[in-house]
């Protein structure tokens, strides 16, 4: 394959690099949970990250997280990672059956499901500067945009206003499970006064995985969607969009 | 929630429509198939194109395509749609099982998959002019994206360059469904000799349901990941990227 050109290209146009994406399967305890298609890296975060943010470990700690084998001759068993609470975690049921049993569902049902078992946030608020300049913060951190054009960055605002742990995947949701993943890897979740930065729009799902992990405030690049705004409403989550050149649009505060 | 804007809002910062996201489930002969988070609207094209993407109708006509229930009074039967082939499509295997069940996969195996059951694109190349004109023909029709900054949009290159069939979605994935089910209900698939223009990233997945739909060719604003690539070459279709003020990047022809 050899990319061409056509017409007069923009300054800034990039056609040569690639982003990378495969697909990952993730099991708890040896229960196949997801399959994701995902840029390869911070895999385990990844898994460790999907797992707390579905709920799936219930409180238990992560004891082990391993590729499928640990004979590394083949390549392709790096698409298998496998998180262990050593069977402490109850067992998981699909989200495909689990979700929706019955004729009637809604938006408004998915975050009552959410309130059912998370705690709702508090602490104080973070000022808007702090995360008006978040986006500002990520873009070094933004190494494989920056060749390719075509992923994802999630990280976290710390309470000082710094960024940190910038994670970039094809998927904005495995972003985000990697960051998520991270810190409880570290033993820093919930993420108490702590901001989560997002890269492009802010959906149900993010707002929930942020949910899940505690945070204060969850800062989009783009736009939220109605959903997530009263997602974050509920969870009593600060939630900001268009953060751009030093301003952004408060949905929630 | 009433948002406000802090520090200098850039022009055409947009702040106060958000866009609708609800949960939808998809049922094919009574057996739910998936729930996606989507913008309401279209839902019948979203059920279908989802069913004939993922192979689910093995080539069966659509007999019909309800909502849950036919009585109106509650909105949120709204967010369950059901697709019948009565009864002739096999039962469907959830995909969580299905993808993929032994240790060692990877993007290549999905391809592999998909060139099973998939015919290989045949037919006239399309010009790159027209190409690179789609994602202008696109615009008009994003009437969502204009007041909300937060959906994507996909559309059908005619083959004369005429860019139809727009429709918008909180998720990429979903706005390629609405098109191709809008196709299949109209007894235009397989789509040959027409294009499929989106306005975000060309990831596998959107590959995958372009090639399901028979499309000569998938043009993104954005870019493409190496797997999309790779799948578009095995397919035969073309594959453009960065289509913007009427350049773009060819990546397969």
């Amino acid at each position: 394959m050899r990319p061409w050109t056509a017409g007069v290209a923009a300054e800034g146009r990039r056609s040569a690099t690639l982003a990378s994406e495969e697909p990952l399967a993730i099991e708890l305890d040896g229960a196949r949970v997801a399959t994701t298609m995902r840029t390869p890296g911070h895999d385990f975060e990844l898994a460790v990250g999907f797992c707390h943010g579905e709920g799936l470990l219930d409180g238990h700690a992560v004891t082990s997280v391993r590729y499928c084998a640990t004979d590394a001759a083949v390549t392709t068993e790096f698409n298998i990672v496998t998180v262990s609470t050593d069977g402490k975690a109850p067992p998981p049921t699909p989200r495909l059956t689990a979700t929706t049993s019955s004729c009637g569902f809604c938006g408004t049902d998915e975050i009552d499901e959410l309130a059912e078992r998370l705690e709702p946030i508090g602490g104080d608020r973070l000022g808007w500067e702090v995360l008006a300049a978040a986006p500002e913060g990520l873009r070094p951190g933004q190494e494989l945009f920056g060749s390719t054009g075509a992923v994802h960055a999630a990280a976290v605002i710390e309470s000082g206003g710094a960024v940190t742990t910038v994670r970039e995947d094809v998927g904005r949701h495995n972003a985000v499970d990697k960051v998520v993943g991270r810190l409880l890897l570290d033993g820093r979740l919930p993420a108490e006064g702590l901001g989560l930065v997002v890269s492009g729009r802010a959906s149900f799902e993010l707002v929930h995985k942020a949910w899940a992990a505690g945070f204060r405030a969850l800062v989009a690049v783009s736009a939220p969607t109605a959903l997530a705004a009263a997602t974050a409403e509920r969870a009593g989550m600060q939630l900001a969009g268009f953060a751009r050149d030093g301003a952004l649009t408060i949905y929630v505060d």
